[in-house]
């Protein structure tokens, strides 16, 4: 009988897996709805598990061997104990390791070298890793960090538009933008903001680029700042000795160019994906069981 | 008989009134509690009354002349339309005028002469006024606006302490302070942010200052920024035309040595409170009333 791994990558949109041999050869995919354990746990697990079946459907496998697979789990949240347990308690397959979501990115990104991503979404973190050691360095949230995220440029471009409003800092074609939108009333922005989530300010973030283009004095300062918090961060990943970068989520390709020139030589583009990479951890990590089987 | 009129200052931790002869002399004082129309009007309205019926036992006047007073409120949510109608359909006055808490302050700080306010609590904001000109500038809430406040301040030195844990900036012992709070661990810095209302953000602000005074070169990095953008909100009256700025809420005598040099010849002190100048605002308004009856 043959020993089968899953790698998946769950996150807040969707949730895909992968089967693949024991060598980490994939022999199919599958995709499901969103895998948020904190705020969805038992939908997740559905989720996860649908997307298992799929794989094993593509691969003409008999969907019974799930109970025999060794699954690796890439997830939003995995740092919080309590979601973890609950939902690996309830996993149907043999064995489940659950990670980060970034630790499968970086091992799709950069396979099995040194290195550190940095992925810039509509949060933002750094993983670094040397050998067997693995850093992460900021995230922690909307609300205190997260800095160089779409959540904080688009939170500041609206700050920067009231203060323009105010007269406080100089207007802009950006800021006139912003204001046009909320029907040029202070308040409106006020109330959208009271109440929106990070993907909501996160929202405001590609108008910042698009309009720095154009080279809007606003959103060059803006980007200019925000930038300037992602190199920080990755002077600190360099310091300690990664050389090589890469840049993921769906603002990496926007911010390159603003990043410091220092660190453009140790950019490197990614290798595979994160669904990619949990199945290499996968086949690494359960390379044991698979000869013992064999 | 007599016209009387009311002041009273009504915020989020007690409402204040005193009770006047038709010149503007005060008579007699009360206090009870809390008047924030917008999270409780109904309470607000109890103490609003409470505070009044105290100020006219205080004047020995008997309370039955309540009905016939003429009263300005000074109340905090004054711009938000809907509060103010519910309230001010439910007061027992003959006549009742509603205006911000700022402006009541800002006529008991400068009495009738021009200038601007610049109130520095848990939160910020701005009014200048040039004869019957009155503006508003900043404010606008803890989440995009209240640059300078108490709350920014504190949320920018959490945001430090995290930055200098993951070692982005320098840490000082400031954020060591900080982190020790929290038991060292960025997590409790984070779930703590995450539910943190700005009152809370700005418990944190005064540590600020006092580190400050011993040098500690993150709280005098935090400060500096967070007083440039007090000065920028000042270069606005000034330019608009204000001579005479004065500082009030409970971070003004904090700040006022980190404002800029082109600031301070510019400062006053305060002439009164703004109970008082409910009371002037009252004199001044309702002053053909009191010579109808005369």
């Amino acid at each position: 009988m043959p020993h089968y791994i899953l790698g998946i990558d769950g996150g807040g949109t969707s949730c895909r897996a992968a089967v693949a041999d024991a060598k980490g050869r994939i022999l199919g995919r599958g995709k499901s709805g969103a895998a948020n354990i904190l705020t969805d746990p038992d939908n997740a697990l559905i989720h996860i598990v649908g997307a298992a079946t799929a794989a094993f459907e593509e691969a003409n496998i008999a969907p019974s061997e799930i109970g025999s697979a060794s699954a690796l789990l890439g997830l939003a949240g995995s740092n919080v104990g309590d979601a973890v347990h609950y939902v690996q308690g309830r996993l149907p397959f043999a064995k489940a390791d659950i990670e980060s979501d970034g630790l499968i990115a970086l091992q799709g990104a950069l396979g099995d070298s040194d290195g550190a991503v940095a992925i810039l979404g509509t949060g933002s973190i750094y993983i670094a890793r040397q050998g067997s050691d693995v850093r992460y360095i900021g995230g922690w949230g909307f609300q205190i960090g997260d800095l160089g995220s779409g959540a904080r440029l688009g939170h500041a471009l609206l700050q920067e538009s009231l203060l323009a409003f105010d007269h406080i800092h100089p207007s802009s074609p950006l800021t006139d933008a912003v204001m046009a939108e909320f029907n040029s009333d202070p308040r409106d922005v006020v109330e959208f903001a009271r109440v929106a989530r990070p993907g909501e300010f996160g929202r405001f973030a590609p108008k910042v680029f698009a309009f720095a283009e154009h080279n809007d004095p606003v959103a060059i300062t803006l980007l200019r700042a925000s930038a300037q918090t992602i190199d920080e961060a990755l002077d600190v990943v360099v310091a300690r000795g990664s050389r090589r970068l890469c840049l993921l989520g769906g603002l990496a390709p926007l911010y390159r160019p603003w990043l410091a020139k220092r660190h453009q030589p140790l950019f490197v583009e990614p290798e595979a994906d994160a669904l990619t990479g949990s199945v290499a951890l996968a086949a690494k990590r359960f390379a044991a069981d698979a000869r013992e089987r064999a």
